[in-house]
């Protein structure tokens, strides 16, 4: 195999490798749960290397690399660029990393003015792939573990802000006193009315968070509500809430961006609906991860050699 | 020592005993973190055995408990009493435990309607001490790891909110990305701007708080914030949060009750007056259930005999 290009996601809690050709075309692909604490413990460059000779991937073929990999705890720092940003000005800004291969990683983003202090980091590689291919400008929403909104204006990070819908739903889900109401549920129903309770009960009520988490367990307590409806309105009123405050920094949700995948995309997309959000655009978060790379490695590395 | 009862707060995490004389006076207390998990396993009757018998307490002196000690984890189940419900009705419906001793745990309360599901245990001992001796009405705030907002109507409980604000400031503080953020601060300051800053934020805007939360890593990561500054904030959004449910459900919260102690008392106080409140009273929470459950055990066991 030659590829073109290698393009690397690597994050808190996994790795995703795509040997491209030089029209961004995938020759092949390699996943695994190597994040950033199991590879800090092998090694980042043993573990890069032994999916690249898995593939066969020649010396001197580069390596564009985005997300946690860079971050103070990964394999080499790539600051943060402030925000505002042009996007195209990341790929002129990537971090070198020491080693016989040609390996760049992205820098994140930081935000130290506008809606409060903020980071990003893979996430900045995707909207390369919205401005570059997707149109240009509005609001764009990459939920997750920290769900980020971003404010695109031209080719542009005007601001951003995060949102820790994710960690909490995970910590509420196996460490608080909603524990034992929510335990051994099988995976959200999008379309469930636990969802969509939980969805308006945040819409209507955003302040009254704190209240409606300890009513799934009151609720369970005295009414011996079932697991799967309790998980539900858990990850309705969380996703709702993560609505409501970027519908109060932003403005409307209509014509928003959602870059998201498999349930979670599901989730939001619903959500969004009860909202009252029209003409949200869905795109799938590992091909804009792909592709924003691809765009980073096109201009970085030029068009490589002839596969 | 003759006491006329034994009233007993048992709670998930602390054991708290007071031999009184006829007229309520502390003739002397044990207090240990023989919470439920520790109780279960050693078996409650030992562990409350083991307080009588240190301070020499007559077999035929009642004793009068409330708390988690009555849930379905504790030693005998005492009912939820529905909301509405008329306080001085509690002392009625007292569960007998089965032992040589003459034992009553106090009823909890549970609401099926009005403003949701929710359910409390100990508090509503306390309550019984505020109505009977600290006047009636009013809405009655009792912070701390679930936080209760509870409206008073004459002498009853006409509806009541529990917010999961202690809990979600543990959880976030040990187990989520602001830890590093707060690792070794020692305990906030209700004086300071750290804490003001976060009620603020709150209080401004209460759907934000998913953003309010991650900004206090992307101010660490970003400014190098210090510890005890950012725990200060964290502290302040989540009890701000506390204030913005009830004050959106309820309505002002100036002449509100606030039954609390130590620290928690501080922050309220000072998060109260932020919002604008005035004319806040500060009960202590110790003396309140301490009183609540010497007005229940003088109505189920009577004067008792003289000391």
């Amino acid at each position: 195999m030659r590829p073109a290009h290698v393009v690397v996601d690597w994050g808190t809690s996994s790795f995703r490798l795509w040997a491209l050709d030089s029209d961004g075309r995938v020759l092949a692909e390699r996943r695994s749960q190597e994040g950033l604490a199991a590879s800090g413990e092998r090694g980042f460059e043993t573990v890069l290397d032994s999916h690249l000779v898995a593939l066969g991937v020649p010396d001197d073929v580069p390596v564009m690399m985005c997300g946690m990999v860079g971050s103070r705890t990964g394999w080499v720092e790539a600051t943060y660029l402030d925000a505002p940003i042009e996007l195209d000005g990341l790929v002129a800004r990537t971090t070198i990393v020491p080693s016989s291969r040609r390996i760049h990683i992205l820098p994140g983003v930081g935000q130290r003015h506008g809606s409060g202090p903020d980071v990003m980091r893979g996430e900045e590689t995707q909207l390369l792939a919205v401005i570059g291919n997707a149109g240009e400008g509005g609001l764009v929403c990459l939920p997750g573990t920290h769900s980020k909104w971003v404010r695109l204006h031209g080719r542009a990070v005007a601001g951003f802000s995060t949102f820790m819908t994710g960690e909490l739903f995970h910590l509420l889900r196996t460490a608080s006193v909603i524990a034992p109401a929510v335990a051994d549920a099988p995976d959200v129903d999008p379309a469930s009315d636990g969802f969509a309770a939980g969805v308006a009960d945040a819409l209507e009520s955003p302040a009254l968070i704190g209240n409606q988490l300890f009513a799934l367990r009151a609720d369970w307590l005295l009414n011996g509500v079932a697991a799967d409806a309790s998980l539900a309105r858990l990850s309705g009123a969380l996703v709702g809430l993560d609505l409501t405050g970027p519908s109060a920094r932003y403005g409307t949700l209509s014509r928003a961006t959602l870059i998201a995948a498999g349930a979670t995309a599901a989730l939001y997309a619903t959500a969004l609906r009860i909202a009252g959000a029209t003409d949200v655009a869905v795109l799938d978060a590992e091909d804009c991860v792909r592709r924003g790379l691809y765009v980073a490695a096109l201009a970085v590395f030029g068009q490589g050699r002839a596969a």
